[in-house]
């Protein structure tokens, strides 16, 4: 008997009620059956990314919400900003390139945060930036940006903000209107509980100026065809429809707990996963702007970082993530996002420090996880 | 109580084999466990696409397959023809127009079939033509194309045929490679019984060549980037980890019915519902190129044909279809396709036959039931 755990940061574990909302009978989605479903979601995303703007279903990954935020927005040689910081930065920055928008990259070292006031300096230096593209939280780091503050420098000038939370939304707060995000993209996999197949993207009004006016070749991602669909509480092509009723069951989940609750339930799970890894002598990857969706930590010196999310995959049953791009082999990754309890970060941390063992690396046993037992007792 | 039956042609009923799939505990798709259903599943495809070409799982829905066709082979200025029959081939033009590309509109009228000999006629006359785009079963009007031959048309000159099959797919036949088709692209919600949310490309090496040349802007379509991932039995981006996993059982439930077997059944069913639109007083839209995916007949004089469908659906829980563009209103659309059996026809047709009778057609009460059974019988 081999028991499986999913701790990666997406795809993320599905409650039994998504499941079970997955196996249903397909309905028809033109139909006012479907209509009432599509409309409840669409309500309920708006308040998982606090917002009153229109938030676009559509039926890809999360890089197809960021093609769409690409293409919409800009025109060939228009310029934007790039704050790249990890994989997933970069994205933006090959997303520009694509389409022939000229990316200005404001390199970030992986691991480190922003400085608001680099930033600053930047777009004074810097005229006619049309767009500027962040990452709420950097998957492949562990790092969460500062999208507040970086909102208020992007406020003073006339470029838009645009914020990956594909990894995040609905894992720690994004106050999409409050803040003045302009454009906020999202997945379905990581903090809405949901399996991979769905984008979103939420529009401000002073970006749709720019919708209005970009040139940029588009069909499938065009959203100016999804608005007038939305306005007809519909979707321009046949939609995912068993993801979106599914999608519908997970927002009832989070309305019942409740967004502050969604926030401090992360963040404890974060806090406990980085005091195990503490506690176990690993390094954190970013001790000063880590995430609260997933902690990243440097495999201990000797042990090779593949081998042992290998190990605890394939002989034990526990799926973590190891490091991707520069950091791969480098990092242990484990995701505390979406349907994650306490114990699934002991039974993680537990895991973890058997495979430590198992590959010679010298620790108290048992140190990582009543580390986390006495965070989460808090 | 009442009983939810679905006849529409996409989304097409799930299996309860797919049901179940589908509310499987969700796997990481960076892992042996994934890469081995991804293999499994990619040769499947092979086997229903009647190809040795690789077969790429996109994540969107098959108008996202169809983009991807244009993308990858054209650049902007290329000259494309478009056999338009219906709402399903203007969605070629349309991507072509997004795109650039000047597309030349050979226009078939809706519900009737394609000369061949038209086509070679046009393909003499205009040179420099670099894709034809079809269509297999034009959805909106219940034709099927002949594709076999306007392959061999198409196979004389240098063009490259591409064929949306979204329509039809595992439902009617389709050679990809016997018959010389270059590009063939499909959906997940009608023949291959899944939820819509998947869409797929097979590309020849001849069009291949084109997908070398293309300057068309692309990333979340990139074929360069799926080929070097498939390679690796890998995707570019994070797929719909869970449709892919039931694409699986789906594939496995068609490889044992055998392909043969299940273009005889579409055929049966299908010959089944047109006997009883005939014997209900139906005109068949399409008499001389009726397809076996779906049946397409004029609503009787003086019947709403919205209402129809609607009076079907919300009051007796069996949805059908109705016409769509030029055609709405006008149309009854009945879908034997996928996950239907002989039985799911006869209730469909009955349900027909009780909403015709509630709305004041004058017909024989059974007529329509009795000539599908007859049918059947055979």
């Amino acid at each position: 008997m081999k028991k499986n755990f999913l701790l990666t940061p997406g795809p993320t574990p599905l409650p039994p009620e998504i499941c079970e909302a997955l196996s249903r009978p397909i309905i028809h989605h033109r139909t006012p059956q479907f209509q009432a479903i599509l409309k409840e979601a669409e309500e309920g995303l708006k308040a998982v990314f606090q917002t009153k703007n229109d938030v676009f279903i559509l039926t890809s990954s999360g890089t197809g919400a960021m093609e769409a935020a690409v293409v919409n927005l800009l025109s060939w040689g228009d310029k934007a900003l790039v704050i790249q910081g990890g994989k997933f930065g970069e994205r933006w920055t090959e997303l520009c390139e694509a389409y022939g928008i000229k990316p200005l990259v404001l390199n970030v070292e992986w691991g480190k945060a922003l400085d608001p006031d680099v930033l600053k300096g930047y777009l004074n230096k810097e005229k006619a930036i049309k767009v500027v593209f962040s990452t709420l939280c950097e998957t492949s780091t562990g790092v969460t940006f500062d999208i507040k503050a970086i909102s208020q420098v992007v406020g003073e000038t006339d470029s838009v903000l645009v914020v990956d939370a594909i990894s995040g939304l609905g894992a720690v707060d994004l106050c999409m209107d409050d803040w003045g995000v302009d454009v906020v993209v999202c997945g379905s996999q990581k903090g809405l509980m949901l399996p991979p197949g769905l984008g979103f993207i939420a529009v401000s009004k002073k970006a749709w100026q720019l919708v209005e006016e970009s040139k940029c070749p588009k069909y499938y991602f065009d959203l100016k065809e999804a608005k007038k669909a939305i306005d007809k509480t519909d979707t321009p092509f046949t939609p995912a429809i068993g993801l979106i009723v599914a999608l519908n069951e997970a927002l009832k989940i989070m309305r019942a707990e409740g967004l502050e609750n969604i926030f401090k339930r992360h963040k404890k799970l974060a806090e406990a996963t980085r005091a195990a890894m503490i506690a176990l002598g690993l390094e954190l990857f970013s001790p000063t702007a880590a995430s609260d969706a997933v902690t990243a930590a440097k495999v201990p010196h000797g042990i090779d970082g593949e081998k042992l999310v290998k190990l605890m995959r394939d002989e034990y049953g526990v799926t973590i993530a190891g490091g991707q791009g520069e950091m791969k082999g480098k990092l242990v990754r484990i995701a505390h996002m979406g349907y994650i309890s306490e114990f699934d970060i002991i039974l993680g941390i537990s895991c973890l420090e058997k495979a430590l063992k198992k590959m010679g690396y010298n620790f108290e046993l048992g140190a990582g996880v009543r580390a986390a037992q006495e965070v989460l007792l808090k």
